[in-house]
């Protein structure tokens, strides 16, 4: 690969930093130690990064000591050559216990972890209760293997840690937004009358690894959507082999991503003539937009922002339910957001520089739809949008 | 889209079918409502197919009556388009309540299930409890909402129903293995000594939703694997920028996939010459293959099929801590397993006609790795394969 500039590198120094501040969050809350199992969270802590998560793994980070990562025997192996953790830090659980009704891999791993933590009925041990792929069951494991300790939400405490970027995590967002701008430029080019869904989610995929030749492209938490025509109402949708008709607004959503981190997009494109609803969706979306990314700055309240959208398409007599755009950054499937802001009006953080957002303005009408968004970086001036392509009503390519 | 066949359909019929064949489970295991949350049981009993399954949703299955399925507002509304439910069972929580630390989602579901169900302190619930996408502060708010009802684990009641195809099922993974063999095709014609990995992810990726132009390809629940040279023991590994090079065993695991039935196939290209720890590999694998393919047939008990297997490893001085294979079809993201049957000594279960397996030879040997797979349906007379691409170590094209 040649690029312009160096690969960003996430360094040793910067793995240290960030298991600092999930630690001094951890003494905030009164941990004594956190179980970390969502995979976003796992590779922001050690680097850690395999398609795994989907039998059962996790992360012992003690309020002091050394970090331990439990997994399937068969990914613990090797997993040293791709993580910062040295193989003496990193534990496979027996084969064995892979899809079993009887025993579950973290009766096993509890038995390990009471080796390395002190526990009495004062013990707090934060889990992550909501994240995928911790399952009821594995948390039971946990709660019976290390009694009388008490497990108690950690209320995503390492997704907050990651809602700040480093100069390195951003230079990394622009590497996927190169890639961003490549696979949407490849849907522009594909979309047509005529073209079947999957054809287009074809060469979308194709360019989402590819990036722009220089830069390429890791593999996407979400497939790519293409929510059309009378089912444009139900935006999560995926591909089948439905063809796009004329007269349709095919709404891409996809995300350019390097080494993990996304830049979402959504563009929506015109097949012919837009009829009217979609059309008067058009303006007020884009006004929305400026006043959205004028708002969010460094200090700015998040339901502040939420609310300067909601007024101003109250003003042209629209309203959108739902929430207006999320915190992004690493993604592991099935999602690309932080699970942590949410641009809507009874969100209470206070925007910080450094921050990233997807700002997604779907206006998913009852058999239409028209979206607009834009990955952006929060600064003291308001957002910079990742890529730069046009908006609005964008038109396929033979009609450009 | 032109095929030389028609495309075939999940009935009313079926899904009604299906739906008895759970309910009688569920008189067995003595539960008064199932909770399904993995997505590929909500498919496999009502048809919806959706990317939504990074927010809660279930579907609630009383032991008679109305099935009713709680999703996110933004995805109930259009919901009863593309599923077997109509409008009136399918409710959506506001979406206000979308990842927040306070309230759960399913607080709000759990009053509504109490509304449908009579609950006393003998009521017995089962619920998806190792499903991925199902958290522990979900299981919480069930557990509150629904007390003094008992939630039981389920233990994969939906998984197991699905583990015998129908014929529709069996027509639509033959669509699905047509997919299959245009991506390995793809990924024989790309892989070569100094091509990245990031190329060849690319062009499987392509082929996998182009199909082989008649028949199209649905989105994979894992992305290809390409565990190569040093890496290769460490089978979960996804692309990276690295390129291929002379001397290596490139092992391409993927899947093919139709309507979300998934056939995955798992092949090894050898690039220059094999190493000999490489080339000892082929011939037991080979043989331990067709011994494997040969006992999978009904009547049979999958532990001894697998006890066969390291019995031809014994003899060539091999052995594989690893299971050998497990049960597939319908597969949403991360996994396309169906969580049942696991091909090793330890399984119980009976084989019985139409069951498909996913049998994976897959050697991750220290710093090295060979893998052959066969995608089969159990049939009296053995296993038959889904594909049929060439085994043992491949060649690339330009040597071919």
């Amino acid at each position: 690969m040649t690029t312009a500039t160096a690969e960003p590198e996430i360094t040793a120094a910067e793995h240290a930093t960030r298991l600092a501040a999930v630690r001094h969050r951890m003494a905030e809350a009164g941990l004594d130690a956190l179980l970390v199992s969502d995979p976003a969270n796992l590779y922001y802590l050690t680097g850690y990064n395999a398609w795994s998560f989907y039998v059962p793994q996790l992360l012992l980070v003690p309020a002091a000591g050394e970090v331990v990562f439990y997994a399937r025997a068969m990914d613990a192996g090797g997993a040293h050559r791709i993580c910062s953790l040295p193989p003496e830090q990193i534990v496979g659980y027996p084969e064995n216990l892979v899809h079993r009704p009887d025993v579950h891999p973290f009766d096993w791993v509890a038995e390990r972890l009471r080796d390395r933590l002190t526990i009495s009925a004062g013990t707090t041990i934060g889990t992550e209760s909501d994240a995928h792929f911790y399952s009821p069951r594995a948390h039971q494991a946990l709660q019976a293997g290390l009694a009388p300790a008490a497990l108690v939400d950690s209320r995503e405490l390492v997704n907050w840690v990651r809602s700040v970027k480093s100069e390195a995590e951003v230079a990394l967002m622009r590497r996927a937004a190169v890639v961003t701008a490549a696979a949407m430029r490849a849907a522009i080019e594909v979309i047509d009358v005529g073209v079947a869904q999957y054809e287009a989610a074809a060469e979308i995929s194709r360019a989402q690894a590819l990036g722009d030749g220089e830069t390429w492209g890791d593999y996407p938490a979400i497939t790519p959507m293409l929510p059309t025509g009378e089912s444009a109402d139900t935006p999560h949708l995926t591909w089948s082999e439905r063809r796009f008709a004329d007269g349709e607004a095919v709404v891409i959503e996809l995300a350019g991503v390097h080494r993990r981190y996304h830049v979402p997009l959504a563009r929506t494109i015109m097949l012919g003539t837009p009829a009217p609803e979609v059309a008067r969706l058009v303006e007020p979306v884009a006004e929305g937009m400026e006043t959205v990314l004028a708002g969010l700055r460094a200090g700015a309240r998040v339901g502040d922002v939420g609310q300067s959208w909601n007024d101003v398409l109250a003003r042209a007599g629209l309203s959108k339910p739902s929430r207006l755009g999320y915190s992004i950054g690493i993604g592991f499937p099935p999602d690309w957001g932080e699970r942590t802001i949410s641009i809507r009006p009874e969100d209470d953080t206070v925007l910080a520089g450094g921050m990233t957002l997807h700002v997604i303005c779907g206006m998913w009408m009852e058999g239409y739809g028209y979206e607009l968004s834009e990955s952006v970086l929060v600064t003291e001036g308001g957002a910079q949008p990742f890529t730069n392509l046009p908006r609005g009503l964008l038109r396929p390519r033979r009609a450009a």
